[in-house]
């Protein structure tokens, strides 16, 4: 049994909240078991350079740790003077599963700017940045379609995102840090409210994994991410 | 009568509410009407190179504005590669504060870090972020006085701020985005449970003031830096 | 008595030098006791971003010292490739003072740079800064309304700063760096040539200061503040 | 058929060539149809701080596209000042990739960075890197155990990469430039010599992918793989 | 004799390679004893913001070590994020040596960047990089002039550059490393194909020195740079 | 005639005043017609990483130019947040030229900063900050020697610097601002008291240049720096 009495396909507990932001077009606060993340998105009436007169828009995300989400205070970027490697591969990841459903197109030249701070981290940030940045998403593009700004509303399907990992050589779903530092894999998948993959990131940390432990890993996974998408269906109101 | 219907000396509704984070050795989230701030004590094994080996301790304070904070998305720090002048201002600000309550001696070679995100920023940040950093610090002093960490309770005063200001030649209390942007004169006072002065800073943004404007200012300011220490007091069971 | 035999309310013998720059549009090179300061004025056709297209001006200030206008060499800003947040406190401070009496849409869209090097610094450098740097605007203001680049002179009123402290308990006038770094108290002062307020930045470094105290030391900033801008007058032939 | 007349499970030509830098500790050229990247292995007497004193060695690697080394000129990294994010992605797989079949108490306190500069990109240039790396890798770990430095040789196994993707709906093996652009989906797989997963990382740029295509870039990327170890076992002379 | 068998007036074994890239318009690699340097030109259709509107065109070059290609390993440019003191002094050297022979009104407003990056370094890189990239230049200028890209071919005369030094009180020319660290005086020249100076740069490293010295090192330049330019006109088909 | 109807071979009115600075160990105001340049030295008790332990000391340079030390404002470096390429050439060149008349193993381990803040620029500024330089060096050598910090005096020569240049096909010498833009060639020379050369950079800007040229160049350098060196010596009151 898991430190925490989970079963090993079992989520931690977690909530999304919605609308937590006064001034962001959309936004949700989700916690998953300590973790906690922030994710507001913000609509901007310009472009990155390289899309400028295409007609299409960009949905982009930046990701970061308050200094005191751990158990030891980390130093802020800014102090440092620029992002480290880690935070940009994070939100890299998070703006290409969301770009992965929206339409581009139906954006017209405009960009959502998906930010995802995390208040508290005990491990599964960037997951639970993807599936809290799409709920964020999700509002603002609600709202635009509501208010006439785009001709019709620019996703197409849901995504979110689970961490899965060998740790003493069993899978497991969705590790705390304490698991997370032990695991032999990590894993990370992003996959969308049909049940197809956007993102498969998988690292041997400490043991290569076989073929068998892939197909583990990747069963274990999908329920995951089936019950954070009924979750962000039902506080959407999707039917 | 002021846009939200308080009178001049009326602070807007607030809240401060201790140990919301699982990590920090202190920590507080306050809200001041549609303020927010969250402020976390974190107490560090080392002292800046420039008090090494003299025994004494440090209090420290960062600040950062979430992207989203406010009705206009503005860029991170740590994107642009360096702090901006204004929020090195009201960083140095809040540890100047917050040490000048503080017994560096008693704390030994160690080094408190108040770090102040701004959730959500209608005005008074730095205010609140002095206010709220205050309790987190204590809290923070509390656990180590009782581990036996240091020899006895470090803080010496209690300390809060408020901001003040001329508004359509009015002197008011506690200024709000919508009325600072029109402020004639910009005041932020920071002062101990004692009454005195840590801090006065005074800018005549659009105005020059006289000498009778800047003591109403200043009475104003008392009354709600009273006001907000009582709180402190409460919250945190001081008799 | 005061170490260098002066009285609480005397500054240190000081000189205002006009033209002393072969390029610059207007310039001044003040002298306080030791402290020196050249202040040039530069006139600019364009202006910040956040202000084109609306018809109105700026007024911007930046300021160094050079690395040994100290008793200890200092690294330049350039060679640590940024800004240091007092740097950056202090220039815009200047700027604002400045702006404060400039009437900024006579100016038209251009910006006028005060650049403040501090040649050798004993105490108070920010305020000789304001005094010279007023002094140099005024003479680049003269040669623009003179030639006919702006429709009339755009300058409303004088300003002048001085530092005033707490030194051993006793209110002090114009601190030089050996009394500043033992002050209780530290408080720069910023005012019109009609006696108001432009700015009050005071900071209790070791000691909170009371009420009865801020009011002495306003009345000795004053009359400093006073004498300052009579030399400004007499230097710029001002009637 | 695709564009090069290449079979869908066709790795391009390619060649390894060691010891082709006269200081290096070990080198490798690889050539990868028009791919070229130079990875050099140089051995440090000095580790990173956070495993400093564990009796711990490390092995890091570092990624740079010398600036024509495209169709289009892209500016230094240098001369921006930072290393963007792909980089940093890039060089993390690397190091991580290396990291997996080494074994870092057996190198001591020591680093071995393994430099790779494309000389020429044309695809796949990140695989192409940590085939090639490994092999310098291997090359400097020889010379270390030959010459006593290390107690016996510290590697555990062979590693190497390649890119697979859905074009046109269709698994295929080893992408150029021109079927990347195109690709549904992009997947870079790193393996053992004994045919397990070091890393997976696959991206639905266009389409989300199902198991079953999952499965078949697996297949291909294992075949792909399993004949570049060969050619790296030939060269190194393992048996 | 010297180290390596070569008379005072020898130039280490050389080799001109053109057509060396894939993608660049114009390419060489230059091997200069154990010295490498590859060496592209870029054309692109923009120019510096200074010549903008001019309708003049400009030539600038970049120079970069590859991190081993020196004994010691050299950390990264990019990494340390900024561009070091002797890089820049050399990128402007051989953009002011190339642009020397270069009709700027003949390019029209297009910028052709020498990109410059030494493989392998055992002293005189600079001046291989000014050899070579005069190669590279002047095939996209060949490419350009067929292309009726510009009206006529843009180049005056030829350029190339030596290094030559004084090691043990005698003239020597074209130090490696080994020579040029115990050089009292070390010395590029850059001359034209017919016999001019472009550039002197001479250093008293560890002895100043005499007309008489300047007078036998000038002649030694000659000689191998006469040399030099025979060979870029042979593989460049020049008659 | 030159059109401030100097000769060619007339250096512009100069002036060398020492111990301009209440603080530095040595210092020198140099003014070369409108060129203004204040030197400062300052020793300190640690040298650069890579001489420590070898009982050496060190002299370095840094340069910089006043915001409006020119005809237009030029940004400062530390805005940029970075040292451009011209003032780590001209930093690396002062530094270079006063390290050659220096015995570094006398002066022991401390590092001699010498700082030249450019105050009104006119051409000549790199020679001039030399030939200043110097002077402040000399200063700090000689108030070393005669507290006994070091054993003996540790300089062996003067060195001073002048500009020389083709105008209009004519050798001039100490090219002000006016005449240095339109310069067919453009060369820097440093000699030695005994008129020995330290460095000589020459750069064809327009014009390729002959021996014949060179050599009249050199002729005018000499008789420059020669009176340059009577002056230094006459205000050191060296015999």
């Amino acid at each position: 049994m898991r430190h925490d009495k989970r079963k090993n396909n079992d989520l931690r507990p977690f909530k999304l909240k919605t609308s937590v932001s006064r001034y962001a077009e959309g936004s949700c606060l989700i916690c998953l078991g300590n973790t906690e993340v922030l994710c507001t998105a913000s609509v901007e009436e310009t472009v990155p350079s390289f899309i400028k007169g295409t007609g299409q828009g960009w949905v982009t995300a930046e990701y970061a740790m308050l200094p005191r989400s751990c158990p030891t205070r980390i130093p802020r970027d800014a102090v440092k003077g620029k992002v480290s490697g880690r935070t940009q591969e994070i939100q890299r990841l998070i703006g290409r599963s969301l770009r992965s459903v929206t339409d581009l197109k139906l954006l017209g030249e405009r960009t959502i700017w998906i930010d995802c701070d995390v208040i508290q981290g005990d491990g599964g940030t960037r997951c639970a940045a993807i599936t809290g940045g799409f709920v964020a998403l999700y509002e603002a593009c609600l709202k635009m379609a509501k208010g006439g700004v785009v001709p019709t509303f620019p996703l197409k399907d849901h995504v979110a995102a689970v961490s899965v990992g060998m740790v003493n050589k069993t899978p497991v779903l969705d590790l705390p840090y304490a698991e997370d530092g032990n695991a032999e894999v990590d894993m990370n998948i992003v996959m969308t409210g049909k049940g197809q993959f956007i993102e498969i990131q998988g690292t041997a940390e400490r043991q290569p994994f076989s073929d068998t432990e892939l197909r583990k890993l990747i069963t274990l996974a999908k329920g995951g991410i089936q019950t954070l998408i009924r979750a962000q269906k039902k506080i959407l109101k999707v039917r």
